[in-house]
C-alpha cells in the first residue's frame, strides 16, 4: 500500500510519452496526483501545479512517485539528488522503474536514516499463498484480449470509473506496474513465482459485498505464447463473473512474434469462455472493447457496428464513446 | 548440470515410501546411481550395494544426491554430519527439499572450504529468456493431464526409454524436481518468474536433430486452477508435435480442491489441442496414458479397452502393459 497523495516526478522526461504513468495516475486518480516535480529540460507537462518537494510537502503529500521511464535504464546523479533530498524531507519513494530503488546503496541509507519506505512495485513483496480454487462472495470482472497491449488496463480503468460515477460499489484492481501505482496497490503478476500466480489473484480479489464489482487489470492474452501463463492464472485465479474482450484491429501480428497472426474474437471468446467456466461456470462474455486509436471516427463507428452484429454483444471504445455500454452490460449479469 | 554418478543418500527415511526419488532415479537412470547410504533406523532399501561416503568416492561417485524427504522439515543433525563429511571428501551435493541446502551456514562453509557445489534443484539458477516462439527443428511431446499427479512424469520416462530401446532419438526433458534429480538437469518451473516460464521452456527443448524427440515433462493441469497457468506456459513455450493425454479413473476430484471435479478426456483434449495449435499448428493428440494403480487388470484392461474406443487413440497404461503403443503413435507424427 503505497500513501497518497503522490508529488508526480517526471525527472527529464524528453516527451510527453515517457511520462505514460504520471499522466496515467492523474487521469484515472486526480486525487492522487497533488502536483508535479519537474528538472531541467523536462519535455513532459501533466498541466498539474509545478511544486517544489518542500511545497508538496507542505500540501500533504505522503509519497513521490517516479512517473517517468529512465534513459538507459540507470537512475541518474540528476534524479538521485531530489530522491535523496525527497526521503530526507519525509517522502517515500515509489517506482516501476525496471532498475530497483532497493538496489540503490544511496537510497537505502537514506531510507533508513530517515524512515522512509522505498516501493518497487515491479517486485512482489507479499508470500502470496497457493489458490484453492474456493467460490468468493461479490463479482468480478476480468478484461482478456486477441494480443497483449490492447487496452486490457483502460477498459477495467473505465468500466470501473463508469460504475463510481453510477454510485455502483466497484474496484479496480491493479496486476502490472503502471495500475499499481496509480491505485497505490496491486500485485505484479508478471513477477510473481510460477505456483503462487493464481493464488495472488485471488488475494487481490477477496470476498466482497454479493453487488461489489472487482474489475481485474488483464495482462498478456491466451494466444500470446511468451505470456499466455500468466493470462491463464488470472482467469482461475480470479473466477470472473463476466469478460469483456478487448481488441486493437490493424495489428498485423501478435506483439513481439512477427511469425503469429492474432485469432479472432470468435476464437478468443471460444478459448477463454470454457476456461473462465472451470472456475466459475456462471461467467459471461459481456461485451467488446475496441481500441479504435488508428482508426478514423467513421471507421471506428463501422468497425463497432460490424463486430456487434457479428458477436451478439455490444462493442465500444470506451476511450473514444464512454464505458457505460459496458457497465450496461455488466448490470445484467 | 549436476555431475554423476551418484551416491543416494535414504538418512533415516521411515519407509519406501519416503525414498520416492531416490527410487526415480534407480528406476529410470540405473547407470546414475552407484550405491546408497543409510543412516541407523533407515526403513527404505533400493538393493543398491551399502556404501560408505569413501567406498563411493573410490568408485567414482561425484554426487551425494538426497534421494529422501525430511521430517519436519529440517535437516538434522545427523543427516548434517555425513552431508559435511560428503562435502569434505570432495562430492557435490543435490536436494530437492523445500528448505534449502544454501540456507544452511556450515553446509555454505563446507562446499566453499573444498570446493564442492550445492544444488538446490527447486530454485531457478539460470536467467531464462522471455519466449519468442520461434519455431524449433526436432520434436516435441508432451504429456497433458486431466489433473495434478496422473502420471505425466512415468508417461514421459517411460515413452523415452522405449524410444531409447528402440535406438531412436530421445531426451527426457525434466520440469520439476523429481525429474532434475533423476536426470541431472532441467527446468524447476514452478519456482519460476511468472515473465519467464514459456521462455524456460523454450530454453530446456532447443532445436534438434529433425528425428530427435523431446519428451517434456507435464506440471499441473489446464483444469487445475491452482496451476493451470504453469501448463498453459509449458504448452506454449513446448510448441509440442504431440500431446499424451493422462487420466487417473478413481479420482472424485481435481487434487487439493474438494469443489471441483475432473474433466473428461474428451474435454481435456478439446481444450489442450487448440491451445497447442496456437504455438505449433501441426499439433497432434497421438495417446492416452491411463494411471490404473487403482483397478485390477481386469478392470484394467476393460477400462482402457473403452477409453480407446471412446477416443479413437491408443490408451495404456504404460507402467502396467509398456509404452510401445504410445511410441508406435508418436513415429506415425
Amino acid at each position: 500500500m503505497i500513501e497518497t497523495p503522490y508529488l508526480l516526478f517526471l525527472g527529464d522526461a524528453p516527451d510527453q510519452l515517457a511520462a505514460k504513468v504520471a499522466i496515467g495516475i492523474k487521469d484515472w486518480r486526480p486525487d492522487n496526483a497533488l502536483g508535479q516535480i519537474r528538472l531541467e529540460g523536462c519535455g513532459a507537462d501533466l498541466g498539474l501545479t509545478d511544486m517544489t518537494l518542500a511545497e508538496a510537502k507542505e500540501a500533504g503529500a505522503k509519497t513521490l512517485v517516479i512517473g517517468v521511464a529512465n534513459r538507459g535504464g540507470v537512475i541518474s546523479d540528476a534524479w538521485k539528488a531530489v530522491l535523496i533530498e525527497a526521503l530526507e524531507m519525509g517522502y517515500d519513494l515509489a517506482s516501476g522503474l525496471h532498475n530497483l530503488l532497493r538496489d540503490e546503496g544511496d537510497l537505502i541509507a537514506a531510507a533508513q536514516t530517515h524512515g522512509g519506505t522505498l516501493h518497487d512495485v515491479r517486485v512482489p513483496t507479499v508470500g502470496y499463498p497457493i489458490a484453492n480454487g474456493k467460490k468468493r462472495s461479490g463479482k468480478r470482472c476480468l478484461a482478456v484480449g486477441t494480443d497483449c497491449s490492447v487496452g486490457k488496463m483502460y477498459t477495467a480503468l473505465s468500466v470501473d470509473a463508469e460504475m463510481q460515477k453510477r454510485g455502483q460499489k466497484s474496484t479496480f484492481r491493479a496486476t502490472g506496474q503502471t495500475g499499481i501505482l496509480i491505485t497505490g496497490h496491486g500485485v505484479p503478476l508478471d513477477a510473481v513465482i510460477a505456483d503462487f500466480m493464481a493464488g495472488s489473484v485471488e488475494y487481490l480479489t477477496p470476498d466482497n459485498d454479493d453487488d461489489h464489482w472487482d474489475h481485474i487489470e488483464g495482462q498478456g492474452s491466451l494466444f500470446h505464447v511468451s505470456y499466455s501463463g500468466v493470462t491463464m492464472a488470472l482467469i482461475h485465479g480470479g473466477q470472473p463473473d463476466a469478460l469483456i474482450l478487448c481488441h486493437e484491429p490493424t495489428r498485423s501480428h501478435m506483439r513481439g512474434l512477427p511469425e503469429y497472426d492474432l485469432p479472432t474474437l470468435q476464437q478468443l471468446r471460444d478459448t477463454a469462455l470454457p476456461i473462465a467456466r472451470v472456475a466459475n461456470p456462471a461467467c459471461q462474455v459481456v461485451g467488446i472493447s475496441v481500441n479504435t486509436q488508428h482508426l478514423s471516427e467513421d471507421e471506428a463507428v463501422a468497425y463497432l457496428a460490424k463486430v456487434e452484429e457479428e458477436m451478439g454483444l455490444p462493442a465500444v471504445d470506451p476511450f473514444r464513446h464512454g464505458a457505460g455500454r459496458l457497465v450496461d452490460a455488466l448490470d445484467a449479469v
